[in-house]
C-alpha cells in the first residue's frame, strides 16, 4: 500500500519539522504557515495530513516522546549492569548529544504548556506512565523498583533541565558524580 | 523614606500579579495590559515601576526563585535529621500546597521560556547556583556534598513536573517512596 506508506511517512516528515521548529524557537514558532515553510509544501498540504495545529503538535510532541522513551529502553537491564556501566547507560537518557538536545527541548517546551492545555498534560502522563513502567520491569528484582524507575526519571528529568539552561557548567564528571548517588543505593 | 518603600512594595504587588496571571495561563497572559488590570492600575502605572514588560518579568520570576530558594532553605539542617524527618522535609520543598504550586507553575514557564531567551538563562542559573550551594553546604559533612545536592535539586524539579501535571497521581506515599531512594543513600 504505497499510498499509505507515503501518508505516513508525509505525516512523520511534518511532526519532525514542527519538532525542530519548536525547539529552536519555543511553541509559538510551529504555526501551520511556518511548518509548511519548512516542509517546503503549502500550508493546504499540511491541513491534508494534519486536520488542525492541534493535530501537528500533537503529532510531533508524541514523536519526540516516543523517542526519549526508547532512549530509556534501548538498553542492556538496569540490574545488570556493573556500576560504572549502569552510571554510562542513564547518562546516555539526557541531552548528551544535538539529536537528544533537540527533543528534550521540545519536551520542556510541551511540559510547561502542559499546564495550561490539558490535551498535552494526557499526552505527558501517558507518555510518563510507558516509561516508568518499562524502567520498573527493568528494575523488578528490587522491593522498590517502582519508586526507584519513578525517582530515575525525575533525576533525569531535573537533570536536563539543568544541562540544557547551563550548557558548559555539566562536564560529564559532574553528570556522572550526580548519577552516582543514585547508583550506590 | 516612605516613598521608597511604597516604590518597593508596589513594584512587588505588581510582580505578583505578573507571577498569579503566568501561573494560571502562561507567560503569553502577563502583557503590561493584563498585569495593570490586574493591579487596579493604568498601564502608564506600571511603566512607572518598571521600565518595560522585559523588567516586570524579570522581577516576577526573580520573586519565585527567591521564594523558592527559601524553601528549599528555611529547614533543619538535612544531616541532623533523621529519615522520615528529612523526607518530609524534603517533600515541603515541592508543590504541596496553593501557593508553592503557584510558585511552581511560574518556574516552569520560565525554565521552558529560558530556552530561547539568554536573559531567563542567566536568571535560572544564578538562582541554581545559590539554591545548590545552600544544600551543599547544609550535606557539608558528607564527602559529596555538591553532587548530592545536584541530585537533589533535579530530582525535587523532576518530581515537582510529574505533581503539576500528574494531579491527583501523586499521593504522599508515593512522593514519600521516591524520597525514601534518595534519602537512604
Amino acid at each position: 500500500m504505497p499510498r499509505v506508506v507515503d501518508h505516513a511517512e508525509r505525516r512523520a516528515t511534518l511532526a519532525e519539522a514542527a519538532a525542530t521548529l519548536i525547539a529552536d524557537a519555543g511553541l509559538d514558532a510551529a504555526g501551520l504557515r511556518q511548518v509548511a515553510r519548512a516542509g517546503a509544501v503549502t500550508t493546504g498540504a499540511v491541513l491534508h495530513y494534519f486536520d488542525s495545529k492541534e493535530a501537528l503538535l500533537d503529532a510531533a510532541y508524541a514523536a519526540v516522546m516516543a523517542r526519549l522513551a526508547v532512549r530509556q529502553q534501548s538498553g542492556p537491564a538496569l540490574d545488570g549492569l556493573d556500576t560504572a556501566a549502569l552510571v554510562a547507560h542513564i547518562a546516555s537518557f539526557l541531552p548528551v548529544d544535538d539529536k537528544a538536545l533537540r527533543d528534550w527541548r521540545v519536551w520542556l517546551a510541551f511540559s510547561a504548556r502542559a499546564l495550561v492545555d490539558p490535551r498535552f498534560a494526557a499526552q505527558h502522563r501517558a507518555a510518563y506512565a510507558r516509561i516508568t513502567a518499562a524502567l520498573a520491569a527493568d528494575l523488578s528484582e528490587l522491593p522498590n523498583a517502582a519508586a526507584l524507575a519513578d525517582a530515575l526519571v525525575a533525576l533525569i528529568d531535573g537533570l536536563a533541565i539543568r544541562i540544557m539552561l547551563e550548557p558548559g557548567d555539566w562536564p560529564p564528571a559532574r553528570v556522572e558524580a550526580v548519577l552516582m548517588t543514585f547508583v550506590r543505593l
